[in-house]
């Protein structure tokens, strides 16, 4: 009987000491086969980016190469087998600086023996946030290693999946080498958003039913950035699912190999699983005409995304080598939710301060209702007042300018004195400031640049406002009422001007995020748009305010990335572009 | 006899609109055979990035396609061809939104025909700013076209470059067909950058010579955020150059077909012109020992740079609807230079005004000095000294949160307070921030973020301190002294406190240069650049601020290009990295 190991590990990106003192620390003595499978890229973190090219990371990535080597020759136990996604950097002179090819490889190790690649992968993703086809040559044929007689096929990550657009499809190619596979393993460092676990487990059944095979998943953990990896390994026999590892944290699957039966289960109908069906966007067209609407989010996918944002923060957080958060509290619901995931991610050692920046124009509400919720949470509450700094600049702008700040100016600068005041409470206690702008406002533009756009990493910036309504609503009944029920139920105000409120100059947010969901993941013109059945007055505005705002988009700080679509690395427009194409 | 036309046009990113103006304003009446060439992607602009698969879009330059249609069936006069880059659309199911393929084309337009696309760009760059791998699907093959009894050979942008890292040489490919060739065309969007326009015509002899026909460029002129595109069109033929068009403006080369004559004119030797060699740094290593440096700007390169500079940034105020620029002046050079080149760049109905913002550590020279260069040039110049919102705020923090600002929370809200000046001024006059930071600030992160970092866009962001120097004076020269010789003399400082100069915490600029063109385009480790002469003390110091500071430049607004490794777009790495691999 061979045993399957998958090993869920977490590594930031060039942890190289970590790697090896990974790899030093298994548990190696099995009295019989066992086969390790680690993920992809597991030598050296994913997505590397410009650094796989630097130089003083590519000599690195070979010293560690040389020490798994020393570390291999000096394994005995030949039950042991291992499979670990790594580089492989080729070059044409032996004293070459730059590399003539750099793959993505699996490496074999075997005890006593120099680490071998033994599979390049093939399906390069190049798409959204995906750059590979920069930096990577991509495979040419599918393989299969032999081990204790044993058919293993490989697969890395994406070539688990096939496009139309893609000439290759290696699952098939996998299949048309006629052999007979014992098991098939992937090893993949595969970011996560919303509703991809599913889809990844439905494509490995229908893979494992191709090739007969049972089929062995294996993920990194991590955040880098804005992209987080959730880990999720599994294995699948047919269409039984075998066993599944945890989500956002490192683990360990052991599993027994068992013969492929997918015979005696339920065959499920095929879907056509390819990466754009990855790409699916959320609106609802309902069929008896009434208006379209965003799919509302489950419990499961709420408690879901707190896992993935408050992992991801506490990576950023860890990685920036800071230990305490604060966050400017309005009285709205964004900020409000930011504190309360904040709260929830706080591990030992580790701080949060709220501090509440009212100005003449924030309401009696606002005050109580943060107060309330940092009382009760025990997080320090400080307030700021930013009356009497913008008083004095107002003064100082007339006086020396002669020109009194007035309308934009003298709304942005209220924005801005708050940016100012939490940077310098960050630079005195050495505390990340976490953005606490949604998607909704990101796609308008509805926030000020340097203003309340401020901070290290956004935590909502891929939650539309309707989404955070759900999440928040979610986060009280699972967490102890954790934000105030007049946070939640009081209408959205920026409070920079007497009694305002968001809807005075936007849509409905429930009408709003349905039309920015049709133009960002489904890239929607308006005319379609208004044939879905959406006002056609809005959907003008909302393409009118969401063309004219790429600048602050572009500014923007990294924005944990839960979707499909996101801003951030994966959105690549021109700034000052020339927006006819977008109009109704 | 053919008359070949070279178009070198101007146009916005989908302005579908001029595009089919600039068709009904040609002058196609010619008596004998004429050949119109426009540049790479005519029909559409580039870069295009992810607004290429916008539905909006799509819809758009399908009906410029009939557009062009429409007017082409309406032509008449035989002598007339038109080629001119443009997209290839192509869909699984006649009714499907999404594209199954899109294709980087040249269209041939006849007289009284529907537009043909002839040939599909085979090299698709996709490194540095370059993505055309994640949009475009490449051509397979090497086409010719015959017109009038001559053989026309086709190329577009990058392929005439090659490389080791591809499989693919379409020049090399064009000769294999083994065709006798009467002229060769390369229809580009090329952007550019120092030292390019002498790399394109070299290796245009070459190619000249290897396929022995006469060779025309034809590059876009415009400018899209942060890439420029020079036009610098020309036609050579062998080591022959026939005519070369106006650089930064739009331009029209008219030349008769001549037969190839390589042969009479001396030949060089062959160099190799790869685009590997585009990525050339200027770092010089003197053979006697004495510390490497960076290769100096001459006066036409000096030239080059103000060019492309005053060009870019008028386009980004045209595209970003705006008339106005506003500066803060600081009294040192970044921000005299950064006034210099707006008012060198300034057009009939624009203006620009220079704000100073002294506080408490600004000296008299930075007053008089800033009042001298205003008064000179005719630049409105407004005082705003930021002292009092500086103390008030001190105030405010003592006594709401009972902590003084000190050290660097108290220098980092002086430039902050700066920067809300900034902006609220820009927001009273509807004015473009213009950003000040120079390259060498920018890569150790020796700036403010939302502080000095801010602006709409960044002039000096690729250029050196060391090369804002050579710039500077070279303006002087040239320019009938704009820039204080007080300016240029005295020695660099943040003015943050009491008697700060920049050398306090770096090393002297032109060694930290030299270190970080070393890192950034030579991609070296600390280890080689210690081999190369420099001093290991500021080395270690140069990458430990570089490696600590990427997030300041993940928020920086867009620079424009000028070098071939800049950062922005094309530089791509982690935020939050794990840095060990660039340690020493």
């Amino acid at each position: 009987m061979m045993r399957v190991v998958l090993h869920q590990t977490h590594h930031n990106v060039a942890d190289f000491e970590g790697v090896l003192k990974t790899l030093k620390e298994l548990d190696l003595s099995a009295k019989s086969p066992e086969l390790h499978i680690f993920p992809e890229m597991f030598t050296t973190g994913y997505p590397l980016q410009d650094i796989v090219l630097q130089k003083s990371f590519i000599d690195r990535h070979q010293f560690l190469m040389k020490e798994i080597e020393d570390w291999a020759s000096g394994l005995s136990n030949e039950n042991i087998c291992l499979l670990m996604g790594g580089l492989k950097y080729s070059f044409q002179k032996e004293q070459d600086a730059i590399p003539s090819r750099i793959e993505n490889v699996v490496y074999q190790v075997l005890p006593g023996r120099k680490p071998q690649p033994v599979y390049t992968k093939m399906l390069l993703p190049n798409y959204d946030i995906f750059d590979e086809k920069k930096y990577y040559a991509e495979g040419k044929e599918s393989k299969t290693i032999e081990w204790m007689g044993k058919n293993i096929g490989l697969l890395i990550c994406e070539d688990m999946w096939y496009s139309t657009l893609h000439d290759i499809n290696p699952v098939q190619s996998l299949k048309e080498l006629n052999t007979e596979l014992d098991l098939v393993v992937n090893l993949s460092a595969s970011p996560y958003n919303l509703y991809k676990t599913e889809k990844r487990k439905t494509r490995a059944k229908e893979i494992s039913k191709l090739l007969q095979s049972p089929f062995f998943y294996v993920n990194r953990v991590g955040a880098e950035d804005e992209i987080i990896f959730d880990g999720n390994s599994f294995a699948v026999n047919g269409s039984n699912s075998l066993n599944q590892a945890k989500a956002f944290e490192e683990d360990k699957l052991s599993i027994d190999l068992p013969q492929y039966c997918g015979e005696i289960f339920d065959r499920e109908d095929s879907v056509e699983n390819t990466w754009e069906s990855l790409f699916s966007a959320g609106i609802i067209v309902p069929p008896n005409g009434s208006m379209p609407h965003l799919k509302e989010l489950d419990h499961d996918h709420c408690q879901e995304i707190i896992q993935a944002l408050t992992f991801g923060v506490q990576e950023y957080l860890k990685k920036s080598y800071f230990k305490k958060f604060v966050v400017a509290l309005s009285g709205g619901l964004d900020s409000a939710l930011v504190l309360a995931l904040l709260k929830i991610s706080l591990k030992p050692g580790q701080s949060l301060e709220a501090i509440y920046m009212p100005s003449e124009f924030s309401r009696e509400i606002s005050y109580k209702a943060s107060l309330e919720m940092c009382e009760k949470a025990g997080i320090p509450f400080h307030v700021l007042p930013i009356k009497g700094t913008h008083e004095y600049c107002r003064d100082l702008f007339d006086k020396e300018l002669g020109s009194p700040l007035e309308d934009l100016a003298d709304e942005n600068i209220q924005s801005r004195i708050r940016g100012l005041f939490l940077l310098a409470r960050s630079n005195q206690t050495d505390a990340l400031v976490i953005n606490t702008s949604n998607k909704s406002e990101l796609s308008v533009g509805y926030s000020t640049i340097y203003g309340d756009s401020v901070g290290a990493i956004s935590l909502l910036g891929d939650l539309y406002k309707s989404e955070a309504y759900q999440v928040a609503r979610y986060i009280n009944l699972k967490y102890n009422k954790l934000i105030p029920e007049d946070i939640i139920e009081r209408a959205p105000s920026a409070e920079l001007r007497e009694e305002q409120v968001d809807t005075d100059s936007l849509p409905p947010y429930e009408i709003m995020d349905t039309i920015l969901e049709g133009i960002l993941s489904y890239r929607l013109s308006g005319k379609d748009l208004v044939e879905l059945g959406l006002p056609q007055e809005d959907v003008k505005k909302v393409i009118d305010l969401y063309r004219k705002t790429e600048f602050k988009r572009s500014q923007f700080c990294p924005i944990l990335k839960i979707k499909s679509k996101s801003f951030g690395f994966g959105y690549r427009v021109p700034i000052s572009k020339n927006s006819l194409y977008l109009s109704l």
